[in-house]
Order: structure tokens, then sequence, then C-alpha cells
């Protein structure tokens, strides 16, 4: 049964579209359980009616025609209670309506099962017999395990707009948003400029050719290319490699030149596709044809299927790669934007990015926050492919991105664009006014950097140093470790920009989600794993080449601060320290004076909540890393789509801990900052204000935002804040109080798109 | 060079043994790098001596034979530093010291980096030039990430034995046990008895045969019956594969008879293996000729030939399943042991478990402590090939395993599996005793359970019922979700087998460490995923179905407590109420009238910890979890060798949170229960009872134990031991401390194999 319900569900994935998915879908049910019907219900925009959209078994007329409210009929009463209903005498049970266009009359026994994605109700799947007699137990739980799986294909088709098209209104999704998640704030408008990795086959376009002539000719030399390849290839082989293995080469030249290979693609640029979309199809169509096939030896040579077109994509870019403009007002779109992508686009030229995998911790996020691009990411219902050259609107706020809007919703945006340069330019003036409360409270306003590009943006907001300097970027383009000499260079022009404010290195953290090319980490649980202080501590030569960097760099300077990430037990601060002295006495001995530098923790592990006061006794400070923090402490991994809803940084849970924190500081006069996701949000901010922080860290392009905030709040007011605020146990009642603080003090443009 | 390092990388992992692993590093790297020398020293097994194991451009004789204190010499030097030494006049080095034996007077400039593996030092690599010029950055940073990669080559050559095979000395190895982490606690003795997936080619074991001609014929039938296979294959396929496609199955052919497939495996046979063994033998020598091939298409060809290898094994197997006998005294042995596997074995025959992947909290884990088998998990060096037939001691409760261990080790571990006997026969004494202290504190103790079988075996001990009944079992076995009325079976019988004693259901927790074959969940992070209550609540058709047949096992019982797991927010909670309430209203229109069960949350997830009062106020009780709660607080997946020595349930951040939810309960007037590791190690009971914890819940195996410490130690002893470890820093602390209060009140037998 295990291996039917694969089959199905590999089957339905690979479906051309909707329509075909739902036929697959009822055709293959009812023949695993038997049932002379099977039929698909899904539940309309409005969540009070249920139109038939796919049968097999009752009249093929009744689909869109046959429609019921949730409060009729036995598939209304599934869908109402969200529970399988299983009736032998479907017929006498008192909510069974009759619709006379189905010819359902024939059919006695019943069984519906609801679809639901994520709590999300989304239709109703139901078999029926000829017979009088109960489904068993096995049919019941087949079709649920079934209904199951089935609902991402059906919220997907919702999202992506196929089951608007199959409905006939396929202006409906003009209005309706893709989801994702706030990557960068800010709203931008532009056209979509796919990226793809040319490897990445699925992520090609599609794209219309004006010349179909010219685009078969690529397409046919690029054949003729791959076969040179191929050949010189087996050439090279000859005689090192068994005349057996040989053969290979032939099966490869011959599917090359397939007829149905070549044919097929042809026919679809003479359709109007360019050369690389068109070979996507075909080799689509022709990896979908192996995989279906029983033979596990055969369904593997799909691969090769898949090896040949990515080949011929490959071919195909080179050509391409110059030909391809990138338009004024670029929005990136890509299955997975890296921030090396993101720099390549010249500056002026880009107006967002919209990635469907990621999510605010991604490093393309980091770098858009940077550079005050906004960005939407984790759109999980992406269709990658289908957004090159349409008009977006990319809302970084809300994290949602639309396509080809409706004029309205460009009209509202673009009186949102308005509001927002005027409150940029009002947030200016800013710059350098101090970081103090109405009522006489300072609070210090560092950066968060890693990049060279943040050094200027920092400087242009006027902040009080460097509270996190990532250390991990020179680390993670190179296709080694950085020697000690190229360490220190650029630890030492971020050290100088700022000198004589603090600026604090943070010592490699990687593992997590970040992982070296050259050092490869395979954790089953990566946050849980070997990161950070973890992996450097178990690697001394690693850890001193970068402490021996930073003490050289800051020779003359006195502002470094070292801080260690992934602190879990006293024993790491306590070797690291003793790492850190010992490479200060073998530079002295080199004759490079270091001073000593001030030691710090990330309070990011909840171990170290609970440890912050033996912290506080063995280091100069500590910084709390909040989205790890809130991540461990909720136990959600915010990347994962289906988790991320219940990762809220004003959980009362995340609150008490950072005051714990804070209050420890306060207790043992250890300074305390904050130098995650909450520091950068005015309203968070206002809290840790209260808390008593000593400073908060954040990207630059928010932090005039926070200093408008705590230049216009009284500190006062920010302690009821808290008081009441600590006292909750919804964050949702933290989260309207706060956006009511800072709308009643008149921040409201601080929260919103607009002013 | 990232290319370089991974070709490295891979032909060292390849390498047949240890000797030839070396060859390799020393000659690519000295060409990589352009060097005249590169040599490897290893550290001895005093950690006081280096020796030169391998070298390119020094007199080959001087390997093994020039050997060096850590204070001697330039490369005494790096490993002391554990840093790199970058030198163009090494003779002129203060610590310069000179072997005649090498040669090395001809080579200047000299660069040496440390080998280090989690912290241990294992040796050093050195490249030489004869020029006077030091080597560059990008020399020092290749070495250095080079070394991080090959540590754990070395590491693993040192725990498998390797190291002593090069050095000579085969015997040590049998004094040194494999080191794993405890799996089920205990002490077991028998043979080997390697367990392998037969599509898992790479773990088919070396065995001795006495008759090669009949297993030449074996695998020569084998042959015959694959190409038979593959002919009716291709002959089916015929006319619905393209002719180009067809093409394959003549690969395949020739591939399968290639002369040196069939010669090399025949060779391997008369040379005294097994035919599955040689198979494996001559498919891994294939696998790499075409693993180190330049063109990525041909590299693909290597998942050919582990099809063929597949093919051959699976053949050979179905013969051979009917001639393997299991022995008397069997150690399961195997890369992942499942706990179907364990099932399969006679109970009678079973002396212990050694799995190469997996930790206390895997299934085949808990299934061997339910059934009292001692067993080691995680042993990342295990060898599972050598292992069939090999003389095994299982240390469960060190997590070590000795191979052909001599005669001492063997005499001990003997003496202490007498003892261990007769602690066992004392405990079964305190079978119907209560569970209370000499000063009259009592504290209910509960079994955890799972699957049937548990529920014999807790009758057995005398308990007070079952703290926490996994219901994850019968969706983990099926391949699809269970129907209502097979849940309900299944629930009958525990909730009748025990009653009027409670009995603890808990929803399904499926996601993190557990998935179902028929509704796949691929989180990156599943610990921090889609688990527990939160797919649950996405699923209430599945979550209902669940309640419905729990509510149904109940009727006339009036002992069912349901319990939610992974709760992390208020609204998780109430929503789970609100469901269970419904479920219950229309059970009652349907005319089943089940009892209203007591409601309970397990604490695992920090946030939980935190809001520990709020969810008092909503339900009937709480439980911590305290293997997650752990794991979640300390930021550590202990299924992860990398980082599993950082868990630790007597740090002081998971004793201070178990605590907290202690003072809520007792504040509170609501139950609270551990039903994790911690309620089963007597020492911590101890902690947990002085906390004033309603109830413990553990495996029945470890049941009398806790309940003879709780019947020693006085309540007065627990709350100073308790006082005590509250103010403690450092998890060693604690555990010294309820060590020695064990030992003190005699109950060391508890704590360490003997009595």
């Amino acid at each position: 049964m295990l291996e039917t319900l694969h089959r199905i569900v590999q089957e339905v994935s690979a479906a051309e579209d909707f329509g075909e998915a739902l036929r697959i879908i009822v055709e293959r049910i009812a023949a695993a359980t038997e049932a002379d019907v099977c039929s698909v219900y899904l539940l309309e925009e409005d969540q009070q009616h249920l139109t038939l959209m796919a049968t097999r078994g009752l009249y093929p007329d009744a689909v869109g025609r046959v429609r019921l409210r949730l409060e009729e009929g036995l598939v209304g009463l599934v869908a109402e209670r969200e529970e399988p209903i299983n009736l032998e005498n479907a017929d006498q049970h008192p909510r069974f309506r009759y619709f006379p266009e189905t010819g359902e009359e024939r059919f006695h026994s019943f069984l519906g099962v609801p679809i639901i994605h994520y709590r999300q109700r989304l239709g109703v799947l139901v078999v029926q017999r000829q017979g009088r007699q109960r489904f068993g137990d096995a049919d019941v739980a087949f079709l649920v395990t079934m209904a199951a799986q089935l609902a991402g294909v059906v919220a997907h088709a919702k999202a992506s707009g196929g089951l608007d098209l199959l409905a006939g209104h396929p202006e409906a999704t003009r209005e309706r948003p893709l989801v994702g998640v706030p990557g960068a704030t800010g709203v931008g408008m532009g056209r979509g400029f796919v990226l793809y990795a040319p490897t990445a086959l699925d992520e090609v376009p599609d794209r219309p050719v004006s010349d179909p002539e010219r685009e078969e000719a690529a397409f046919l030399a690029a054949v003729q290319a791959v076969r040179e390849d191929v050949e010189a290839l087996a050439g090279r082989m000859h005689g090192t490699l068994p005349e057996g293995e040989q053969l290979l080469f032939d099966v490869y030249l011959r599917m090359l030149e397939g007829d149905s290979l070549v044919r097929q693609t042809c026919r679809r640029i003479k359709a109007g596709n360019w050369a690389a979309g068109a070979v996507r199809q075909t080799i689509a169509e022709q990896v979908r044809r192996f995989e279906e096939m029983e033979d596990p030896y055969l369904r593997e040579r799909a691969g090769d299927v898949r090896d040949i077109g990515r080949r011929l994509v490959m071919r195909l870019l080179l050509v391409d790669e110059d030909r391809r403009e990138i338009p004024q007002d670029a929005v990136l779109v890509g299955q997975e934007v890296s921030a090396s992508q993101l720099a390549e686009v010249p500056l002026g030229r880009l107006a967002g990015v919209v990635s469907a995998t990621g999510s605010a911790n991604s490093h393309v996020a980091i770098l858009a926050r940077a550079l005050g691009v906004p960005a939407v990411m984790g759109v999980a219902d992406l269709q990658v492919r289908s957004l090159e050259g349409r008009e977006l609107v990319v809302d970084g706020y809300r994290g949602r991105v639309y396509v080809d809007p409706p004029q309205a919703v460009r009209k509202e945006y673009r009186r949102l664009l308005r509001q927002e340069a005027e409150l940029s330019a009002g947030l200016k003036s800013l710059q350098h006014e101090r970081s103090i409360t109405p009522d006489g409270v300072a609070i210090k306003l560092y950066v968060n950097t890693g990049l060279v590009a943040d050094i200027g943006a920092s400087r242009e907001v006027g902040c009080d140093g460097v509270g996190l300097h990532r250390t991990e970027f020179p680390f993670m383009i190179r296709d080694r470790f950085p020697g000690e000499e190229e360490q220190a260079q650029l630890y030492r022009e971020v050290l100088e920009a700022f000198a004589p404010l603090p600026v604090t290195l943070r010592t490699l953290d990687v593992g997590g989600d970040k992982t070296l090319p050259y050092f490869p980490i395979h954790d089953d649980n990566p946050f849980l794993g070997w990161r950070g202080i973890r992996m450097t501590l178990d690697h001394p030569e690693i850890f001193l080449t970068q402490i021996r960097a930073m003490l050289r760099a800051s020779e003359g300077l006195g502002n470094l601060r070292i801080m260690f990430p992934m602190v879990s037990r006293l024993e790491e601060v306590e070797e690291a320290r003793r790492l850190v002295e010992r490479a200060r006495r073998e530079l002295a001995e080199e004759g490079v004076e270091a001073p000593a530098p001030l030691l710090g923790a990330m309070v990011e592990v909840p171990a170290a909540v609970y440890q912050a006061e033996s912290l506080a006794r063995r280091l100069d400070f500590l910084s709390v890393g909040s989205n790890d923090l809130a991540q461990y402490l909720l136990a959600v991994d915010r990347n994962n789509s289906r988790v991320a809803s219940l990762y809220d940084e004003l959980h009362p849970a995340v609150l008490r801990a950072v005051n714990e924190v804070a209050e420890v500081g306060r207790r043992m006069e250890v300074p305390v900052t904050v130098c995650g996701g909450m520091a950068g949000d005015p309203g968070i901010a206002l809290l840790l204000l209260a808390m008593g922080m000593d400073g908060l860290s954040m990207s630059s392009a928010g932090l005039l935002r926070v200093k408008w905030a705590v230049r216009t709040v009284p500190y006062r007011d920010a302690r009821r804040l808290l008081d009441r605020a600590l006292g909750m146990e919804y964050p949702s009642e933290v989260r309207r109080l706060t956006n009511e603080t800072l709308e009643a003090h008149g921040l409201g443009g601080l929260i919103r798109a607009g002013k």
C-alpha cells in the first residue's frame, strides 16, 4: 500500500497542471480502493462553498457545476467536522442531499475525508460504492493518509493560481500576493529577473522569443557542441576504460540525438519558447517517463537524461549570458538567491529580492538589509520560472509579492514609496543626534557588520561602534581557511574605520546554516550541532590563527572586543580565555604588543541564560543573540516554513529570558547588549531599553529608526510598557501593545509601509 | 584548490588501508604545494612521542624509525603549540633538531601544521622545500584545511586499530575498547552477529568459507540469475522504450559479465572470502575507479556498478539467509540496528546490541532497555564488517565494546556479570514494596511503555501506573495512518492492563527523529521543526481520530490521561482541549459515554518552563520530558556524536529549569512528573525527589533500581544533596556529588557494573 501511495503522489507531483493532477488523483484512488466513484470537492475562496472539481464515476458534466454550502450534504459535513465520515447507507443519512446532475443515486456507501493543509481546510476527498457496505478501516486510513499528502498539492495550486485558472478566474491571482517572510524592510517595484544556476535545470524560465529560427539554430549548435564534447571524452577514455563501459558513450550519443529529444525541443521552440526553456520542457517530460518505470535501474536512468539536459543548457547559456540585460528596476527572483548573485547586480538597478527559500537569517537577506534593498524570503509557492519580466511589487515589511498587480495595488504602493522616502529624509536628520530618551536615559546603538560595504553605511547613520562583526564571510567565500595575515588585514580595516569606538569581533561561527565548502559538516540537526565555539575549540589551530589575527590587527588601537558564539558551558569560556591569553603571550614574544581585548560571550543558548551570572563573573560583557535564543527557547527553526509562524520574539518566554540576562548584567555591573533581530525592531527596542540594556546592535539600515523611537518615547513610558508586557501570556497581546505605544507617540511609520 | 582538496580527501577515504591512505596524503600534498618533502608524524599512545609514519622526499627508511619527544625539534613544537609554524631557515631555529637518517639537511624551508580531531592532538603534517623561502599564506591555509579534514581519517585509524597494525602492534586494539554511548545498561558477552540490509552493499561483512568451490558456484549462479532478470526486463521494455535507450541493457549485461568483475570476484573467493564479501570488494574497487574520473557523467556511472553489486548480493543472500544461524549468545552489530531487527532475534540468544549510529533515544535502545539487553550506540569508529563471529564484550554502562578482549578483561567482566545477577535478584524482592524514603516521603514510580512487550515487564516490577505511553509505534510500523478502531483496540489493551492505575497516553509525536514512511517530513532541523502537537494540530483529522480512539478505549475504565507533546504556546493547549471536548461530545451523540480524561502537557520546550504557571492553570498535570528539554536548553542534539559530550542532564541549567517546574507545580497544586532519562537515573532521581516531584516515569527495567535508591536514602539527605547541587556551576561537580551520595548509602552497584 505504501508503494501505491508513493506512486500516486509521484504521478500527481509530475502532472503538467493542476487539472491533470486532479484527474490522476480520482482515477488512481478509485482503483486503489476499488471504489466505483472517487471525487474531489474543493472549498471556494469564500470558505463557505464546496465545488466538485474532479470525479471518476459521477457524470463528468457535473464537474464545476455541483456546488454546495458547508452546511449542506455529507460532503459539507466532512468539511465542517474535519473528520472522516464512513456510511453504508449514505442516502438514509439526515444530511444526505441529492444532486441529480451527478447520477449519484446508484451509489450507496460513502466515505469522505477532509483535505487539510497546515490547519487550513481545503476540501473533501470522497469515494463511493454501489453496494450497501461500509468501507473498511484500512480504506479509511488509506484515504486519510492520501488526503494528508495531497493537501500540499492543492495548497500549492491555490497559492500559485492553478486553482483560479481551473475555475476560470485567471484574474484572481493578480490581487492575491505570494506570501513569504520579511527578509529586508522596504517596498520595491520592478521587473522580475530570474536567476538560476545553469546546472539547476528545473529553474530555467520560459521566455518568449522573437526569432525562433535563430533560437533553433542555437539549439542545434548546442547539440553538436555537446556531441563533440562527448566524443572527445570517449576518445580520451579509450584504452583506460574497459570495452563494456565504452559502450556508455554510444548510449549517451544516441540519447542526445534521439529523434524525440531534438524534434520535441524544436517543436517547442517553434511554439515560441526560447531554446533553454524548450530543452527544460522536453527533458522534464522524458525524465518523468523514466521515473515512472517499475525497475529501479531504469528509474535511475532519468539521471542520464537530466545530465544531457544540463550539458545542453550550459552550452546555450554560454551564448546567452552576453545577450541578457539586467533591467533598470530588476527584482531578483530565484529558487535560492545567493549573496554573491545579489552582489553582482549594480546597486542602482536593484529594486528588490524574492527568494523561494531562506529566511531573514539568510545571508542574502542580511546583505539586502545592509544595502537597504527590500527582500521577501521563503516564498514557498513561488513559481520562479514564470516570473521573468513580470511586473512585481515587493513588500518587505509584510513579506508579500504581487505579480502583475492591478492598478489599485500599484497606486497604493507608489503612495507608500513616496511616504517612505519622506520618512527616510526625516530620519537622516537624526544622524548626529544622541540616542537618549526625552527624560534623559541613554542607550548605545551599535551596528552589526560583516562586509566591507557595511562600514560606509554605518558611518552615515552615526553609531556608537560595532556590536557584532561577523567574521564568517571571508571564510565562506574562499576555498580554504584564510591565513593569519589575510585575516589580520580584514580585521584591521574594521578596527581602524571605527576607532576609537569599540568594535566587537565575533570568533568564527560556522555550522548551523552556515557551512564552509572546504570543511563540510553534516549534522542531522545543524542548529543543535557542531557550530560556533564548539567547532573552533575542537580545532585550536583554526581558533588560534583567528585570535592571533585579531590581536595583531588591534595593535596600537585598543578598541578590540572579542566575542564567543554558542557558549553553553563555563568550561568553553575558560578554555577560550586561556587560548586568547596564550596567543597574546606568544605574539609578545614575537614582538607584537597587542592590547588586552575585552572578552564577551553571546547569550544565545538557553543554558547561558541560566548561567548568565557565572558568565558575567568570568567575562567583560555579554551580548544576547536574540534570533538563536528565541529559536532554542521555542524549539523553532524559523527558516522552516512549516513552523516559522510559531517563531515570535515577543513570546513571553523570550521576553522573560532576555530580561533575566539584563537583570544579571545590572546586578553584576557587566554591560549587556542585544545583537539579534529584536534590537532593530523599534517596538521591541523600547522594551529592551526599559530592561536596562547597555546597548543595542543592529543593521545600519535600521539604526536611525530605533534612534527615532528612543528619542521620542520617554523612559518612564517604556518602563510601563515593559511591566505590562512581562505580565502577558500571548505574543500577540504584546505585539498589539508595542504597536499601540508606537502609534500613540506618532511613530506608526516605523511599523508599517507608509508614514 | 577546493577541487584538489576534495579529490585528495576522496582518494584518502577510498584507500584500502591506513598505510595506503598515508602514502596518498604525502604524495598528493607534496604535489599540490609544490614541496620537495611532505611527511606525516603521528603522536604515540603515550602522548609524549611523535613518530614519522609516512614521507615523500625524506629517506623511506626513516619511516617508523625517526621518533622524537614533544619537547624536541620543530615538529614537536608544532604539536606542543597546536599552531602552524612557517620558517624559511628551519635549520637556524633554536628548536631545530637534525635526524641524519632522514636526509633532511637539504631542505631549508619548513611548514608544519598540527593534526587535531575534536581537541585531540594526533600528529603533525609537514612540508619542506630546498630553497630558503617561506611558504606562502595560501600554502599555510591549504595545509591547515587539509589537516583539519584528514584528522578524521587518522582518528578513525587510531580507534579502529589501523594505527597499531601499521605500527606493528596488532595486539594493542584488544585492550582498547571501541567507544560509543550507553544505550541500555548491563553487560553482555557473546559473538558478533552482523546485520546488514542487502541493499547496503558496503555493510556486507567478510566471512571465511570452508568450501570455496561451492561459494564460487553460488556466485556464478547469481550472475546468471541477474543476467536473466535483466534480459527479462529488456524483453518487457521492448517497444515501450526508444531504441537508443534499449542499448542500456547491453551495457548493463556487458558490465555484469565483464571479465574483470567475474574474474576478480572468483579470485577473492579462492583467497577465502565468501561470495557476497568478494562481490563487495570487487564492486568497491570498480566504483572507486569510476569515482576518480574527471568527467561528471562518468563519475555517475559508479551508480550502475553499485546497482549490479546490489543485485548480485541480493541474489546471493536469498540463498544465504537460510544457511545463517544465529549464535546462542549473539551480539547484534550493525551500521544502524533497527528495532525490528532486534525483535527478530529470539530473546534467549541475545547478549547485546552494538550500533554505529543512534543514541540512547533511538528506538532500538528504548526497546533494548525494555528487554533488559545491554546496548552501546553511536560507536562512530565501528568497522561493522570486521566483527562477524568475533568475541565481543558489551559494556552498556559506559558505552564500551571490547573486541576479542584479552583474558584479564574477560575475567573482570565475568565477575561483574555475576555481581549483576546477584544485584538483580536482590532488587526483585522490592517488587511489592512501596516507593517511600526511610523518613516517610513517598514518590510515585510510573513506567514508560510503547510496546505490548512493555506491559508484562511493567507488571513484574510493581509500578504506580503508566507515566508515558508512546503511541508512535503502531503508526511507524504500518504503511498508512492506523484507523480509529485499530487504535482504540491497542489503547484499550494498555488501559485495561493497568486499570485502575492511571495510564498516560501521549498523542502522536512524530517528526524530530521519528518519521512515518507514508507521511514524509523533511526538515533541515527536525528537532526544531514540525513535530508533536504542531503536526497533529495542523491535521485535525489525524488528531481527532486518535483522540476518539483514546476516549472510546477508556469507556467504563476512567483511568485515561492524555498528554500533549512539544507544547510551546498556550494557544496549542487551548486548541487541543477544544478538540478533545468536541470529540467527547460527538462520541456521546453516537452513544459512547467516555469519562472526561485528565489532560496534561509535556514540558520539553524551554518556553514551556517559562510558561509553566500559565500551563498549570489550564491543565490537570505537567510532565517534564527531560531528554528533549535538555537538548533544547543546551542546544545539543545528543544523537550527534560530534557534540554529544556536551549533553548532560546534570548541567546547572537543566537542574534549575526542572526545579522551576517542580516549584510551580507545588505552588499551583498541579502534579508534576518527570518522564525522561533523568527519572531512571538513581542519582538524579534523588534530586527530583527532593524537588518535590509527584512522580517519576521510566522504563520498567530501571524501576526497581530507583525504588531501591528511594527506599535507602532519607528525604532530608536528598534535600541537602539538592541544595548543594543547585549551587554548583559545572555538571561534573554535580555528578561527583550524586555518585558520592549513592556510594555513601551503599548504592554503588547502581552506577557502575558490579555490585
